[in-house]
């Protein structure tokens, strides 16, 4: 499916060279994180001829151990480490730092934008976020107005995969229900590393997001849970039963509703946490002891100060210290 | 407060040397984690005077980038990679691997239990994990007993902090409330970095977990929202509006109710997951539409399977095929 994270083609191509890399003219650090060890850079580096210097993001990310049981550079990887430092023991525990040795694999993984624009340097920017709370009214005075702001065309996208025009050599499975949906992988999966599995599943029927549910999407919610843990497992027969996560954004990135597939052993990636995403099951679990249960919560969720919601929810009080509301 | 995961001062000190270090036999892998860039191995190291060799667990952590604006090491990062290979590119987009150069920080982190024991290795193996339905009967016949099961001493620790006798010079602030809680940093924090934030609020009142929430107790939930991000921004003053993650385990490593607190800019941790937590403004929200949802709820959670609970919530059920539950 679409990677929301992409707008190739729409820039003429331009290659680069490792000697332009290694020119490269450093202005800022547009975002890090320590527990992913990633960094992104922003700078410059030369033309081909040296005459012209252009815009370019460095997204630096340190590579994994990839561990093998019999490979030298995993059982030799202790013998091979320099300038050992003990930093601290206490009992049995010991810390220390080192460096990994001159046989080691490659330190990082690159990914460079260049020529890039303000448009990528914004999206690859870090963002404040600020949790909100969106209550029915908010949603029916701020929310609800700013899904109908966007054009149809927006998601046109899923409707050419939900009606057969685009994509369709990707799809797993397509439910025969009229009220249904579809399977398929996400851009981000390789289709193959069963730790980093994400698939999609997309409703037929056009319901924007999880604030719509009612008691009449069970058996669509029903059919989502069991149908893809069947399906991803007669593909994937490595897949063990109950080892999926099934989850729902709010806010999504865009409004045709939609569940997310990972693996329970895949950790890290910030859309599975508490403050953007619900568990598919405790969903059913809740909407069947109260059908209309989504109509009356008040929703808590994390938006970046760049999401178009932002503004609009702070204004309307979406942001209000919580002790002015209870009193 | 208490640091679940060490089991310190149960065995006798034994300090380590670099040469013993250098000369790990290597086993087997424990677990990784390609997101989190960690390796944890098990081995040998011999003893000081070389005559035996003792079982060790390595844990190794890839460094993060530490960026800093005016540092050499980050302006002259690219500049200094050696071996670069461009493994791919399309468009304005370029990927490729490389090493560091020889003036770069220490690469990892490492820290080494020696002589560690098969709790320790049970511990830090990875662990199978698979999602369970615990139905309000599944609760009742299965995790009320086992919550039963402990001792009284296993949550001493907490009765301690709430009755003043330990940890007292960490509390950060107790409510007045005779049903309120006590507020205190976690000892993963080192109570400076604010990206990496963790406090821990404990309930006065003996709340087994989140199951046994009822309206009785938005009081209390109520006051840990509001009070912590108080106390938290008066005793942080960095700390904005709005920028607090408070969750609730489910299941929880202790059944004493207790709320974690992190930055919302904080990622990566498993225990914020949707399968594993739930955010307390949800949980209050839930309450007030209906005070008795936690007695009438399926929870959807995920169970390693060295956890006490997996091996009799499979014998029940709570790992059937949902299908077989819907029919």
């Amino acid at each position: 499916m679409k990677d929301l994270d992409s707008d190739k083609a729409t820039i003429p191509s331009h290659k680069i060279t490792l000697d332009q890399i290694k020119q490269f003219d450093f202005e800022r650090i547009l975002n890090d994180d320590p527990a992913l060890k990633t960094l992104c850079l922003l700078g410059k580096i030369p033309d081909k001829d040296g005459s012209l210097k252009q815009p370019a993001i460095f997204n630096l990310e340190k590579r994994a151990f990839n561990a093998k049981l019999n490979d030298p550079h995993t059982t030799e990887l202790l013998a091979n480490l320099s300038n050992l430092t003990i930093t601290g023991a206490n009992d049995i525990y010991h810390w220390s730092t080192g460096w990994l040795g001159e046989s080691r694999p490659a330190d990082i993984k690159v990914s460079i934008i260049s020529p890039c624009t303000d448009v990528h340097i914004k999206k690859h920017s870090k963002q404040k976020t600020h949790l909100v709370r969106e209550t029915p009214e908010l949603y029916n005075k701020v929310t609800l107005p700013f899904i109908q702001s966007f054009p149809a065309s927006r998601t046109q996208w899923v409707r050419n995969i939900l009606n057969g025009v685009s994509e369709q050599e990707d799809v797993v499975y397509t439910s025969p229900a009229p009220l249904g949906f579809t399977l398929l992988p996400d851009a981000k999966w390789d289709r193959k590393t069963l730790a980093t599995l994400y698939l999609t599943m997309i409703s037929k029927e056009p319901i924007p997001s999880l604030r719509s549910l009612r008691a009449q999407h069970l058996p669509l919610l029903r059919e989502m849970r069991v149908s893809a843990e069947r399906e991803i497992r007669a593909k994937w027969p490595d897949v063990e039963r109950g080892t999926l996560r099934f989850f729902i954004h709010y806010q999504p990135s865009y409004y045709h509703f939609h569940v997310h597939v990972t693996h329970v052993s895949y950790n890290g990636a910030l859309g599975m946490s508490v403050e953007r995403a619900h568990l598919l099951d405790n969903v059913i679990s809740l909407l069947e002891i109260d059908g209309d249960i989504f109509d009356k919560m008040t929703l808590t969720y994390a938006l970046g100060e760049m999401h178009g919601l932002w503004k609009p929810m702070k204004e309307h009080g979406g942001w209000e210290d919580p002790s002015l509301q209870d009193e």
